[in-house]
């Protein structure tokens, strides 16, 4: 998912500072309850450890605005960009196979002084109004690395046959939704992509308008409890139910649930919890989720099919309203708990590529060079997850993961055609 | 990019018979240059020997027309279908992974008389309007399998170290087509998909609207001497240029061509020959034919895109004359020759992901189970090659390979947006 | 086990010409009932195509006599050497990894005529005294290829679900012997390695003094009636069985019974055979031989325990009587049958890792260089297989594999220690 | 290397109390540089991290001491002997693939406060006299794991490309040997293998007599300005030099130099350090030691070889003074330091497969179970290192690694053969 990008407008240009300051303090707040050794683990190639989540997003900060933009900085430690920069080819050569799991040095200690002395220098940069894109971009890319955090963390922990937990809270209270109803569509022309002045990512771009069929798009995810229908139903051996490719990874990893499933128990970030059958699903694959809509009768939306929807249900700004809809914050752990909102409990999958919008240009540099670059394989995720920061998702917003990928809160809502 | 489905309308049903004889006596044809250890080859996964070509397009008549429909009929070895059989779960269960390399036995002998015996016991059936649903589609599939036994013997004979060629025709005259015009398309909406009576996929419905935006198409492919200053250029080692999952194969494979590329020369079915700079590269992957479109400051365009000129250019029936366009018989080795055609030289990659059309629907049973099936992770071509059989393709036509194969003639037409 | 050497002394110097004639026509009769893609198959990398042993075995007489002592002679192909050199490093770069399975050509026709040609060029060098060393190695080694096409073939044969067989003549009626009984020696000081003046490869030598303890040697070889019950009793599931290593490939790759082996069934050169119970247990791993000697409550001998046994009940010279033991030729499929022998059933494992003898001196030059060059990580045989040529082996023989290599005719031989 | 066995016969008796205290301390004092994520750490399945070092060495005494032995005793924590245990399968199922440098937790502290209560609860059984081969067993297996200890976090922290340093001690001054001189024997029959009172481990006995060639053993080990002129000398470019299995490796790796080398530096526990030709080189593998003694003209010694020397030039039982000889405590990383003493520099390779002395018997249960299951496909080495804890080795002690394994202080003392 990691990308950065251009962005369209700033928005709230006057909360930027606070929000710089609440953006980094919860980043500190996740690995609060981590130790020096919890927060070094990397369990695999996807995943990276919270500490170097921690460095790499405090790297953006001290390369792209200290370096280019505060005059006289001096980089804190000059090995440091090697280890803590990921993807950006065009910001130099990187080490073609270190693992990050071994970075045990520097500290967690060292990267928190680190981060001390970026934000104290940052002060003098967040009101400079000719930076705020940039600034807004780095705000956005470090939230999406929170989220990572908490799923690769998960992952990590979930290896350890001990079972640990990362925070004791108890799981929130499910919302007990009854039948699905739908919201229906009746075709014709919309425009989807980014609409209104706030931010977005190149991705989300051009605004374009698109054709629609009618259809309907279920007023809920998919549960436990229905999940739990499927495989009584011999849904993971049925291969007519399944994608070729599909097929292919059931059998190769001998998948027979979800991931962090096991008998009725599912593992969280409070360790090993029973599982409520009335939450959603989360943590399958897009191989599963397409299986489950095969065998259920409907099908996937398409991601501009979730849009329209979005928009029309919540609207284009409120879409994701930050004061509500999910419980990320420092003293409890991310769980999905049900409820008709389009956002906030896990990510649903579509069956659109991710592909680029008519039009679209990557944009320029370093910064911008890298959301085009993942457009082959992928799928298009929509809403936001119990583990998304508060108001970081919208309706235009593409999230995208390979087909087998499933450690990040991904789950289902059917959809299907109208007459 | 085998696959069976559903058909449209039947169409010539007066030369059903004929098409059928000529159909079969083409691939017989292509076997004829070929040593019993020949068409034993296997090369890699992807690729089939010759023999089992042969005999799995004999086991689909004998299987979904003889055994189902001829009374009386009984299978010429029982033990057969299990080994000929490719990927229809429906019809029974396949030996995990036999490598079908290894198939000395049931010998190229063995299997033409079985090929003669299932076409005299067809005669009968030939004229049955209830099945010619049913063999349009054994039509369609064998000569898929034609295209595949080309392009797989000369992946296996090129393994060889010593080059051996399976035809000694020399390549066609290439003709030399000047400099790179364009067709123009205002935009609007338009219809796609299969529309007109005769034979199609399931996977080309149903047909439907759609919007463009400005575009153009160019009118030719690009060429081996284009490509040489691509290379030139350094444009296998400039990571910009390339997505993500490209970058990584270029480096994991150590790719610096095009495949069948050495020197000044490239390997044919007629052996090692030089290149001749004027016509279409082949035998490039998705991600090489997307890095060079961005090298050269173009793009891919999406299918639907290529559809709508291949229509307005060259018309929907004729758009692949069966009496023109390429080179394929018993006599010849397919070499793409340039020009100006949209059809007959070369697969064009689309930059879209093949995917179900809206309201799609996979056709019941064995027969049409599998075009849905491959809906993940794969991108569309269009037109056709110099190895796919006159008459075969068609406007709305919809191959679909990974993004990293290429062992197809596979090849690149630009595109870009119009103000 | 491929490996050419130095060698001691010329044996039945006036039948060289008659020895010549003999094994190269050999050869060519143990390929006569394959068909032109039997002999092209290769089913793993550790086994080779029949065609190929036909060739590399003339590449052997081609180059190291031909071209190197006869006068005026040209290379019949030169771009063959390449393609049919083994591991002889010294003779020049060899391609890095094509697959000796893609050589439909050369064919097997223009092999013979190869053959043919060699063997004519041949005549006037086999009375030259001087070269007796250089033919009697080639006379060995071609031999030793004529083991390995057959057990090669066998495995390739087998990949085929369809079972097919290269023979049609039953097994030979088995030898049933009783009660196992023992061969006992006193201990003390003995000679080992090779002692007489017959024909011996370098790394039987040099002839060296080893002390022993007083132990006995099983006088029948265990059978696969016993082996039934070391599976009916858990033996594959008892870890405590095993060499770990040995355990790990157990369980790596779901080892159940020895190779070929199904139901009550074993895939034979004459295809798939009722399995007899009274003759040896063939086509298992150093590791199931280790842990079947565990489960009896015996063990492996050393290599050298064999030696002298054989030595002592059999004789130097005729160890391994050419004129019977084994069955052979151009008209039976190799099936072990039982017995007292030492020789002639199966190849039997020893505990004594190949190593080299005390003041062992590798051979100057590519001829000599290989023998040291496989010096770790194997293990020794002795004896021979029902698939040896008569009279190719002897009691200082040293056959060496991987411990998880079962594809030969390899069986076990139990000991045990005497107070 | 890790294992446990039978021990004959207890030595020091009278110390052991003080022995359990001193070697139990030096453990913890091992790891005092170390922070909690370096002690998490896992860099390759071979190495496991500092933390399990700590647990598996206290499961040891709690399960065969305390649990066995000591009336009312209560595990600890009873999910921990899953985790810590090791490849002791009769000690109960372990779950088949966890990486061990998942374990975040346990923290260290915890395991430390687990260390204090076992220490504690073995006092009351280190005066039996019964039980005291068992404690000189768990003083041996503790000993062995703080050299493995040593040796992961070194690879761990190798892995680390800003190359920390786990001590800042500078490495001692190299003793600065001369030519080397020769140690010559002049063949004979010998005794072998564990003779004295000591302990020794299972596989050391029984003792036995050799019978030996005249041969002569260098004085001195090869050093790193020699391994330079092998290096200058193409010797990683030569085929003719090495094993087959061997020169797989070095192409399959890029193998260029010896592990841990980098331009004219090194690195060490304490850190990137430049590289002193005059002292022993380290951290090579079989096939490179034995290639190198190709080039050099000699040869590796067998195992009775270098242990005949051993014993005559520096007797039986101060074979490896506990007061002298290396420098392994808190306080300083451990380095070779050169010299001409057998011990307390570094491994050394010896032709000799790890296969079972005649009349081996491996002890019955748990404890004693695997020494024996390691008898395939490694070599055996003799010696100590400058990481083996004083007083660990001796003459008869058999050491024992794959061809490939190089993350040990492993080095090279040549042999020859003598008229």
């Amino acid at each position: 998912m990691s990308r950065i990008s251009s962005l369209s407008h700033p928005a709230n240009a006057g909360d930027r500072a606070g929000n710089f300051a609440a953006v980094r303090a919860l980043s500190e707040g996740l690995v609060a309850p981590l130790s020096e050794a919890d927060a070094t683990l990397q369990s695999m190639e996807d995943a990276s450890p919270a500490k170097w989540h921690l460095a790499h997003t405090t790297w953006f900060w001290e390369t792209f605005l200290l370096r280019d933009h505060a005059p006289g900085y001096t980089l804190y430690d000059e090995r440091w960009p090697f280890v803590f920069n990921s993807y950006y080819e065009a910001e130099g050569e990187r080490i073609d196979r270190f693992s990050r799991g071994m970075l045990s040095r520097p500290t967690l200690s060292d990267l928190l002084d680190w981060r001390a002395h970026v934000d104290a220098a940052m002060v003098s940069l967040l009101d400079r109004e000719d930076l705020a894109p940039l600034i807004d971009i780095g705000l956005a890319h470090e939230q999406q690395h929170q989220e990572l955090l908490l799923t690769d963390i998960k992952h990590a922990l979930f290896q350890n046959p001990l079972g640990p937990a990362m925070w004791d809270s108890p799981p929130p209270p499910a919302v007990h939704t009854g039948e699905r109803g739908w919201h229906r569509h009746p075709g014709g022309i919309a425009r989807v992509g980014h609409l209104t002045g706030g931010f977005a990512f190149d991705n989300e771009g051009p605004a374009h308008r698109k054709l629609f069929e009618p259809f309907a798009l279920a007023d809920r995810l998919v549960t436990n409890g229905e999940w739990t229908e499927f495989i009584a139903d011999g849904g993971y051996a049925a291969a007519r139910l399944w994608l070729s490719d599909g097929w292919g990874w059931v059998r190769d990893h001998g998948i027979t649930a979800p991931l962090y499933w096991r008998d009725d128990e599912q593992f969280t970030h409070a360790g090993w919890q029973s599982r409520d059958p009335h939450v959603p699903v989360t943590h399958i694959s897009y191989y599963e989720a397409d299986a489950f809509a095969t065998w259920a009768g409907f099908r996937l939306p398409t991601e501009c099919e979730w849009e329209v929807i979005a928009r029309g249900t919540q609207g284009e700004v409120a879409a994701h309203d930050p004061a509500a809809g999910n419980q990320l914050d420092r003293a409890h752990a991310p769980m999905p708990k049900g409820g008709t909102d389009l956002f906030g409990d896990c990510w649903q999958f579509t069956r659109s590529a991710y592909l680029p919008y008519p039009r679209f240009q990557p944009a320029e540099g370093a910064v911008g060079e890298y959301n085009g670059k993942f457009m082959s394989g992928q799928f298009v995720l929509k809403g936001a997850s119990c583990a998304t920061p508060r108001g970081h998702s919208r309706a235009s917003y593409r999230n995208f993961f390979y087909p087998h990928q499933r450690w990040q809160f991904t789950g289902l809502r059917l959809a299907k055609d109208l007459p």
